[in-house]
């Protein structure tokens, strides 16, 4: 087992430290377009108000960081992502992850952000490696490693933790330490693939007995297609914290999800006197 | 990591196998009154018909194996015990789990029993090793080894990993198999010690890797004290689950709980094509 490592994010004011003893770092998923069509035609109209209220309100809900990403079809992504970017820091003080695929505006997007932000994300294709961890390094931010190259989502744990082994080690030859590579063991729909949890679950276990690294995950897609995913949801994230998961990607208003996560600390001893599941309760209650 | 065990349990008619990549064993814990004033009236009224209800309710809730303890104050506990079990016999077909203390209503509850049943429990101390072991070996039982003994209940996952080998040493030596051992790493509550749930997860973890045995635990005392305790008692099951928990002793009629163990198979990879999911979803939506 390898020591656990400690992955610091920071913004402008504020400093959050992803590490395996402390409770689960909640990483809010809502301001994104994908899938979200209300989102975009906003965005696509010029109109902001719904992503500063998604801002606001996740933090409200117990998100301490924000994943922000501006995938809008047509759109100059560069411009669009920075334009959030600053919307978001304007109204909260969180620090950011920022999600793109486009080297070009991960460069533009981090070269106005303030603070050390978490880079959403990079995977082991060579094009990938060789975009995105130089401007990782130029700009001292932490990335996210996706478990998939060049030959695309191995099958196997055993498989994925290669392909995490990979993306660490071309980090660390560019001066990025582990601890500023979290993994993503992916998460794939169980809908179509019965063993897609079991395989999500394996992988985290065995990054983190070999590396020790944070692990990141993004927490619903696991339930796409299955009904009632939010109970499907909430079980899968407790037991991906317990595998080792310290930085889920979810949405913290589905509140199922959220008392997992609660829960899931608790039961793994990072909740001392239960004072954070009893300080969520009475604000549950006072509403 | 020692292959996993198969633990068989039978009623008269029907067979259980417990292991580890089967669905999860529901062991119904509502046939007891402690704790439990309406059934302790009841019994001492000798008023069954809420036992018969117990009974069918918690079959029909998903529960395939039922735990029944007799514990009155006062009682004839052999002889209430043995009326139990046959009332519960009447109305169900399910494998028992046979809950009591005392030696002697465990020797007059197994002349009755016709199967295999599960007895609920032996420890390590002494005076419960010779007692309680020899009566398994000779009625051809399943036994629960608690993981505590003649010095309490240890604080150290390791230490209670050497308690559960002791007892499985033990019932070896007089012809118990392994796989008729079903290990409790005992789940406390957490409102008093903090680190009760990762205490319990890294026993649950240990016994599986060490001796890959079946584990059940009685997974509802954790949050007692605690608000909200159906949260609690959802995620922590969906944890053990994946520490390698077979077959909890709960409530299957709480619906937290069983969408919680549901799930967890599920993302186990032991719910092929989400079968047994959507089956209980449209289950609950007929109603």
């Amino acid at each position: 087992m390898t020591a656990n490592l400690t992955t610091i994010l920071s913004s402008k004011t504020k400093q959050v430290e992803i590490y395996r003893s402390r409770p689960t770092v909640m990483i809010g998923e809502r301001i994104n377009p994908t899938g979200r069509k209300k989102v975009l035609a906003a965005l696509q109209a010029g109109d902001f108000d719904i992503v500063r209220q998604d801002a606001i309100s996740q933090v409200a809900a117990g998100a301490v960081v924000l994943d922000v990403n501006a995938g809008v079809p047509g759109a100059d992504e560069p411009a669009l992502l920075k334009k959030l970017m600053q919307m978001v820091m304007e109204v909260t003080d969180v620090p950011l992850c920022i999600d793109t695929a486009d080297p070009e505006a991960l460069a533009a997007a981090l070269s106005v952000y303030e603070g050390k932000p978490l880079v959403n994300s990079v995977n082991g294709e060579e094009r990938a490696l060789s975009a995105v961890l130089p401007l990782v390094k130029e700009y001292g931010a932490a990335v996210i490693a996706l478990c998939m190259d060049d030959d695309g989502i191995p099958e196997t744990p055993e498989k994925r933790l290669a392909v995490a082994g990979k993306i660490i080690e071309r980090a660390g030859k560019l001066g990025i330490p582990p601890e500023d590579v979290v993994v993503d063991p992916l998460a794939l729909t169980m809908g179509a693939e019965s063993n897609a949890g079991r395989i999500a679950l394996e992988t985290t276990a065995l990054v983190v007995k070999e590396f020790g690294v944070n692990v990141t995950m993004g927490a619903s897609n696991i339930s796409f297609g299955l009904p009632d995913r939010k109970y499907i949801n909430s079980t899968f994230i407790a037991m991906a914290i317990h595998a080792g998961l310290t930085c889920p990607i979810t949405n913290p208003m589905v509140s199922e999800v959220m008392l997992a996560v609660l829960a899931a600390d608790l039961a793994m001893g990072r909740d001392e006197y239960a004072m954070n599941w009893i300080k969520a309760y009475r604000a549950r209650n006072k509403k």
